[in-house]
C-alpha cells in the first residue's frame, strides 16, 4: 500500500510531540496502519529549539533548520498545499485566526486530510471546515482536540455505535481542576492557586480561558455534535468560570461531603438538548469528585450500557500527540470509509436556564432571626422543594447562608432570588452562588 | 451499500439483548454503519421465553417459535452456515465445548464474519479461530469478551495506536469485586458475601470460575494478546483467587488505607511480559481502589499519554449486548480494512514469581518474644527490603503478623517462607497469604 505522507505546520509543545512519536515509533505505526506514515516536512518558525527539545533532525524542517521569516514559512506552507506528494496535514498552530482558518480550508480542498487538535476553531468555526471536508471526501482527526490523550471522540464515534448516548457530563479542562484541587487541598484562595498553577506550568501567563470555562465549553460543543449530531453557536451555550470561587465555598463544599469541580454536561430530554458548563458541587460518592489534578475525566451515560468514565491526560505534549497520532493511524488505515461526523439531527437545544438539577444556594446574610422564614418562603413560592437549609458559619454581622433545593430549574431560582432582591435587598450581603449538585 | 444479513446462535442474556438493540437501534445503526444491519435468523431452543424477555417477534426464530430439538436447531445452524445469505454470525451460546469451538471454525470457513462475547473460548482456543479468520478474511469482533461494556478492545486496537503499551491492569471480575465489596462495606465473611451476590444476581449457582478467578485470567489472556501481541497459554499464567480472603483480610486492609481488589496486572519490561492475576492491596490513593460492586476497571499505562482509566459495567444483557452490537457496526462499515489483532511479537513470557512488586505477607503466629527478630531476619536473608513490620492484633495466643516489602521478586519471598517454615515451623499458625501492594 501507498505511504502516508505527512507534514505538520507548527512544532511547537503538540506538533513536536507528533514528530517525536512518529519517528520514534515509525515500525509500530507501520504495523497498525498497513502502510509507512512518513513524515516530509515541518514548518516552525524557529526549528533549532523544537528540534533541540523533540530530538528531530534539522533535516525535516522546511529551510533545512535556518530560522524562517513569517513570509517563508507561508511560502513553505503554500508549497504542502500545492503539493501533491502531501496525504495529510496536522495543523499544529493552533487559535481560531482567520489565517488559521483559512489554512485548514485550503489544506482540505486541496485534497488533503487534516489533523488537528485545534478546539477553539473547530468549536466555533468548524462548520464550514467539515462542510469543505465532506465535499472533497477527506478525513478530519479531531481526537486531540478534546480532552487531550482521553480517546473520548474515537469512543462515541466508533466504540459506543450501537447505543445512544443521553447525557455526557466531566472535568474537561486541567488547569482549572488543578486550581480547585490545590484550593481544596492545600487551603488557598483562588489567587494563590493561580499563581501556583502558573508557577508549575499547569496554567498559561494568560489563564481567561482556563478559568473562564471557555476552553471547557469548545470541549462541550464538539462532544455535543458528536453525541447529539446537533451545531450549537457558541454563545448559546452560556459558561461561568471558576474565578468567583473562594476558599470558604470550597471550605463548605467540604462540610457536606463534596468538592467543587467546573463541569461539563449536556443531557438529552425528549428530544432537546441541554447543556452547562459551570462549577458544580459534586458529592464524594460521585467518581468525578476524586478526579484531582491536571487529570480530565469524561463521564457517558448510554441508553444500553450505562455509565461509562474514560480518565487520562488532558494536556501535554506526547499526550496530546498521541492522540493526534493515532488519527494519522486510523486515516491511513480506514481512510474513505470514516465518517467525519454522525449524521445531523433536528434536536432542540434548550435555554440553560431550563436544565433541572438539585442546586444548592449561597449567599451572605446578616445574622437576623427571622431570614430563614423569609428565603424559605420565597423560594417555595418559585415551586421549588427544598431538602435542607443553614444559616450558620456566623462571623460577627455576616453569616452563610445555604439551601439545598430538590430538582428543579435555575429559571426557578433565579426567579425566586429576583423576587429576594426586590422585597428585602438587604438580605443579600453577597450575590448569591447557584451550583448544581452531582450525586 | 449491500445490507449486513445478522444470524444470532443463542438468545439468552447477551444473544437477546443484541437482538432487541438491533431491532430498536435499526435508523440509528444504518446512519453509523452507512448500511442496514438486518437481523435474519435467531437460533434458540426456548424461543417463547426469549421473545417475551426481549420483545422479540416469535417470526425472528427458527421453527418461527416453537421450541427445538438441540436435533432441530443444529439443523438450522447448519442451513445458517451454509446461506450465501447471512454475512455476520453472532455466537452467544458461550462456553469452550467442542460443539461451540467447531461452529466458530465453521462460521469462519464459510465466509461469514464472526462477533462473539466468548472469552472462555478465545482465550483457551482461539488460536485456530484467529488463523482461520486470516485465512479467510473474514472479521472477529470479540469487544464484548472482555469487561462486557467498556470498549477497552477498541481502544487498545484503534485509539492507542500512536502509542506503546507498558502495562494493562484493572478489575475485570465483577462478581469478586461485589463480594470483596460487600465484605468491606457490610463486614460479612466470604461465604455470606457470596451467598448475598447469588441472592442480587450477581453471581451463578456455580461461582467457581468468578471466584477462583479462572474468568479474569480469560480476560487478561486477550487483553496480553491485544496490547503486547504474544499468545500465552492459560497455564503458563498462575491465578489465585478470592475464596481465602477471610473478614480479617479485609479489616486489615483497612487499617491501612488499603482495599483488597481481584487484580489483572501485565507488564511489559525490557522485552519480557510479566502478567499475575491475585488479589492485591490496593491503596486508597489508587483510582481503583474505589471501584466498587459489580464495577470493571482496566487502566492502561502508556509510554506516550501515561495512565488512561476505562470504568464501566463488566457483565448484563444490554450491557455486553452493546459492544456485540458496535463490533457489527464497525465490521459492517471498515470490513476488509480491519485487523482482527496486532502483529505478533517475540516476548518473553516471564515466570510470574519473577514479578516485582511492594508485597504484603501476612500469617498467623504466636504471641512469643522473639518471633519479630527471627522473621525479619528470615526476609532480610532473601535481599529483601523491609518497609514495615507489625505483629499485633493479639488475640490469646495467636497475634497477625504482616510484612510490608519493598519492591521485590515473589520468589524472594517464597524462598524466605520457605526458610522459616525449614527451621521454626512453628511460628507460621497460618499459611501466609501473599499480596502485592498498589500505590
Amino acid at each position: 500500500m501507498k505511504a502516508m505522507n505527512i507534514a505538520i505546520l507548527g512544532c511547537g509543545t503538540v506538533g513536536g510531540g507528533v514528530a517525536q512519536i512518529v519517528l520514534e515509533l515509525q515500525e509500530s505505526l507501520k504495523e497498525r496502519a498497513s502502510t509507512s506514515i512518513c513524515l516530509k516536512k515541518i514548518v516552525e518558525l524557529e526549528p533549532a529549539k523544537a528540534s533541540e527539545r523533540f530530538s528531530i533532525p534539522l533535516s525535516y524542517f522546511c529551510g533545512n533548520g535556518s530560522n524562517l521569516t513569517p513570509a517563508e514559512a507561508n511560502q513553505h506552507i503554500d508549497d504542502i498545499i500545492a503539493s501533491s506528494e502531501i496525504d495529510l496535514v496536522i495543523e499544529t498552530i493552533g487559535g481560531k485566526s482567520d489565517f488559521v482558518h483559512d489554512l485548514c480550508l485550503r489544506v482540505i480542498n486541496s485534497g488533503k486530510h487534516l489533523v488537528t487538535a485545534n478546539k477553539a476553531l473547530l468549536a466555533e468555526r468548524g462548520k464550514d471546515i467539515f462542510e469543505a471536508a465532506e465535499k472533497m471526501n477527506v478525513k478530519i482527526g479531531f481526537e486531540a482536540a478534546v480532552c487531550g490523550s482521553i480517546p473520548i471522540i474515537k469512543t462515541i464515534k466508533e466504540s459506543f455505535t450501537g447505543d445512544k448516548v443521553l447525557s455526557v457530563s466531566g472535568i474537561m479542562n486541567g488547569t482549572s481542576n488543578y486550581i480547585l484541587t490545590q484550593m481544596q487541598g492545600e487551603k488557598l484562595e483562588f489567587d494563590q492557586a493561580l499563581k501556583l498553577a502558573q508557577q508549575n506550568g499547569y496554567a498559561e501567563a494568560d489563564p481567561s480561558l482556563d478559568i473562564n470555562g471557555g476552553d471547557a465549553r469548545h470541549k462541550l460543543l464538539l462532544l455535543i455534535k458528536l453525541a447529539f449530531g446537533i451545531d450549537v453557536v457558541k454563545d448559546e451555550l452560556p459558561v461561568i468560570g471558576i474565578e468567583n470561587i473562594t476558599k470558604e465555598d470550597i471550605d463548605f463544599a467540604d462540610e457536606i461531603d463534596a468538592r467543587i469541580k467546573l463541569i461539563c454536561y449536556a443531557k438529552k430530554i425528549n428530544g432537546d438538548i441541554y447543556a452547562t458548563v459551570r462549577p458544580m458541587l459534586v458529592k464524594n460518592s460521585n467518581f468525578l469528585s476524586e478526579v484531582s489534578g491536571a487529570t480530565n475525566a469524561v463521564r457517558v451515560n448510554n441508553k444500553y450500557s450505562g455509565v461509562q468514565i474514560l480518565i487520562g491526560k488532558g494536556a501535554g505534549s506526547t499526550e496530546t500527540a498521541m492522540s493526534i497520532v493515532s488519527d494519522i493511524v486510523f486515516i491511513a488505515r480506514y481512510g474513505d470509509k470514516i465518517q467525519n461526523l454522525p449524521v445531523k439531527k433536528e434536536y432542540n437545544f434548550a435555554d440553560a436556564r431550563e436544565f433541572v438539577f438539585p442546586y444548592l444556594i449561597t449567599f451572605h446574610t446578616g445574622n437576623v432571626p427571622g431570614t430563614t422564614g423569609f428565603i424559605a418562603t420565597a423560594i417555595g413560592s418559585q415551586q421549588i422543594n427544598i431538602e435542607t437549609v443553614s444559616h450558620n458559619r456566623h462571623a460577627g454581622e455576616k453569616a452563610m447562608f445555604s439551601v439545598a433545593t430538590m430538582p428543579c430549574t435555575l429559571r426557578q431560582i433565579e426567579n425566586a432570588i429576583e423576587a429576594i432582591k426586590k422585597e428585602r435587598p438587604e438580605m443579600l450581603m453577597s450575590e448569591p452562588k447557584i451550583m448544581p449538585i452531582l450525586y
